[in-house]
């Protein structure tokens, strides 16, 4: 690769910024990709690591090793401090500066508490492999301090699971709540009764997956009633601390909350200097450039993408790769000296959710699916979209197992406060 | 379960714990299974985490789940604090107290730095998950460094891996980096070459595998350096620091030191209030109590126990599963009204290791083994010991796909010190 050629640099091997390499594969450039971490994460199974059904390493992968055969990419694990526009520098934390010709920045989005971010120790978001293990350990603890608690209110309290949110996200994490209390825990304590465990899914709006067509909503409410998760609606969370959750007039005592309830993009727009929305989203123009800079584009969950209709592109997976590729395309008409402005149209191929392991909602709009026939067409789209041959065989392995044993393999409690794993 | 009848409190459900607890399955007595973790770990594949081929999941299972059939047996997650021998309770942190009338502490073993804890955070030894993942984190954090790192000194430190201790854990660390080194990770990196990495193997004595017939010694040195370790004889270690290793009188620069070098024993002793060895491990009667309280045994690493030639019974899986099997028939015997001394025997199976994916030496005493057919025999018996079925299947799986790609599935670096994982 000639080193005087274009440089693109990439921050973030999320969906978006992966998708962009790739579709840049022929393109006569040389790449940096820069990431805090050093492995790509399939986060819409995060959930399932969560609640103990997949191990970390079965949605996870090395950013290096899916790039290793692209020479013409350099990989580097480091943090990004800023962004120098004049000069044309990413500024990393250790002091460097790395000069590029175009940026992408892909750098997704952490979970917001509305200004309230004294709540995060006591409900936890779920973004990371680190926040998933942190949750599954919250959970599996409970459990155990609840055998060993005499206090009937406190063993309540142990018992009692909360969920901040009723999008996707709050929907799944609920419901593999439910079954692992309710069905995989069951007979193993001798001085409680998981079964009886309530899991609550608390929701501001006045019905869940709001997203969603309103049938499927309430059928969704349906299939989670049924696997035992009450849902609480209309009245907003306005406090979570060691006691437990606070939504309108109610007090739920409750030793583990879990936030799934609004997220905020990451630092992109501070590092660039321009407006961002309300969430911290970066108000990028149509072509995903940011206004007074056209050789930086913004994508995924960091980029304020308006649609046609006023709504926003929302952030998931299949929005950020459509992004990524938009760019990609941007860049190589540039590179053939076709620098006509190409304003991004989004796709909306979908909304899915599942609800434990035999439910499933899909909203295609033009056509819906539920229950069990939209659960397997739900696992069968996960694993094909998963990365690595190896790890569709794994997951593929460990929901089969799961499946038919109702046993789930990576119930570990690890990382205490005093285990500097 | 008659509340009335003999209640027995083990502490610790590792390979002797857990099997003195099977072998009780038919007899007439309540038991407490009380461990500080919520998993049973399969240490022997605990390296294959560290270096990472396995999954941290696909060698700990979680107690109650091990147990969960067995409705005489209550089990707790717990940190024991003490023994009140005169009123036979065990004593736990949160200051309640657990009556037992047979006690069994099989509480295992941490690595020791013989007087010289200082070296703890340079050399992080290999027990738990949590070691293994933070190793892991370090291994791979260093080549992630390396490949930013600019000046040649500090980038040699960061391609030199140091293992302190020649015996079977140093060894088969030793080998399986040399391999992720100079093998997996190769062609990912842009400015280094993981294949010039240097891991070496320092061990005081003057061979690597002392317990083993010197010409399996030989040939394990000599297949070490087939895959590029380096191995240092005759000097012991005398210092551990951020700069690196000084054994006699030569310094190593290296990031990366692993310790493998010596074990201490929980703090069983100090509960006690009993003489310990040396290495802290409990002076046991012949059929091992502890003197004075023929209601109390210490079993596993945990325990000082001689055999007839003046060695010890080694700290093996094997020896701590004879030890529980033994005290489960001797307490057997005594509920039958037969209370005659049973001194404990250890039979001595043999001793192996592994040297990397294609070799390994297996010491029978009346047969030695080399080469593939001992790497075969120790990848059977691995995976015919591990318990369950599900991660016998999932190991396997593993192991097929790396021996068959090279590939590894668990490279991910988690949990750093701002991830309060």
């Amino acid at each position: 690769m000639n080193r005087n050629s274009h440089h693109v640099v990439v921050v973030g091997a999320g969906f978006g910024g992966l998708e962009f390499t790739r579709a840049l594969a022929d393109a006569s450039v040389r790449i940096t990709m820069i990431d805090k971490r050093n492995h790509h994460l399939f986060q819409p199974l995060l959930y399932q690591v969560a609640t103990t059904a997949l191990a970390t390493s079965e949605i996870a992968w090395p950013i290096r090793h899916l790039l290793r055969k692209r020479k013409d990419v350099t990989t580097l694990l480091a943090n990004v401090n800023g962004v120098d526009r004049a000069g044309k520098n990413v500024l990393l934390e250790d002091g460097s500066a790395i000069a590029y010709d175009t940026l992408v920045l892909a750098t997704g989005a952490r979970h917001a508490y509305f200004g309230h971010d004294e709540w995060e120790p006591f409900a936890p978001g779920l973004k990371t492999l680190e926040d998933a293990t942190a949750i599954r350990r919250r959970i599996l603890l409970a459990f155990e301090q609840a055998e060993r608690e005499t206090d009937p209110a406190r063993r309540w309290a142990l018992l009692t699971l909360a969920i901040v949110g009723g999008g996707p996200t709050g929907v799944e994490l609920a419901g593999t709540i439910a079954e692992l209390a309710h069905d995989a825990l069951r007979g193993e304590f001798r001085n409680i009764d998981t079964g009886q465990a309530r899991v609550v899914l608390i929701e501001a709006g006045d019905r869940i997956l709001a997203n969603f067509a309103p049938d499927l909503s309430a059928y969704a409410a349906k299939a989670l009633e049924r696997l035992g998760v009450t849902i609480e609606l209309g009245r907003a969370v306005t406090r979570c601390d060691a006691e437990g959750v606070v939504f309108g007039d109610k007090q739920l005592a409750a030793k583990t909350i879990l936030w799934a309830a609004g997220v905020a993009a990451s630092p992109a727009a501070e590092w660039l200097g321009t407006p961002a929305d309300r969430a911290g989203r970066v108000l990028v123009e149509p072509d995903l450039t940011v206004p007074g800079s056209p050789e930086i584009f913004v994508i995924g969950d960091a980029a304020h993408v308006p649609r046609p209709d006023g709504r926003l592109v929302p952030g998931v997976a299949p929005a950020a790769k459509q992004e990524g590729r938009h760019v990609a395309a941007t860049l190589k008409a540039r590179l053939a000296g076709d620098t006509s402005p190409r304003p991004f149209r989004y796709r909306h191929d979908g909304d899915l959710a599942t609800i434990g392991k035999r439910a499933a909602v899909i909203d295609f709009g033009w056509m819906k699916l539920t229950g069990w026939p939209a659960w397997w067409l739900w696992g069968l789209a996960h694993i094909y979209f998963l990365i690595g041959f190896r790890n569709r065989l794994a997951v593929s392995l460990s929901w089969l197992w799961i499946y038919a044993t109702g046993q789930r393999s990576a119930r570990l409690i690890t990382q205490g406060d005093d285990d500097k794993g």
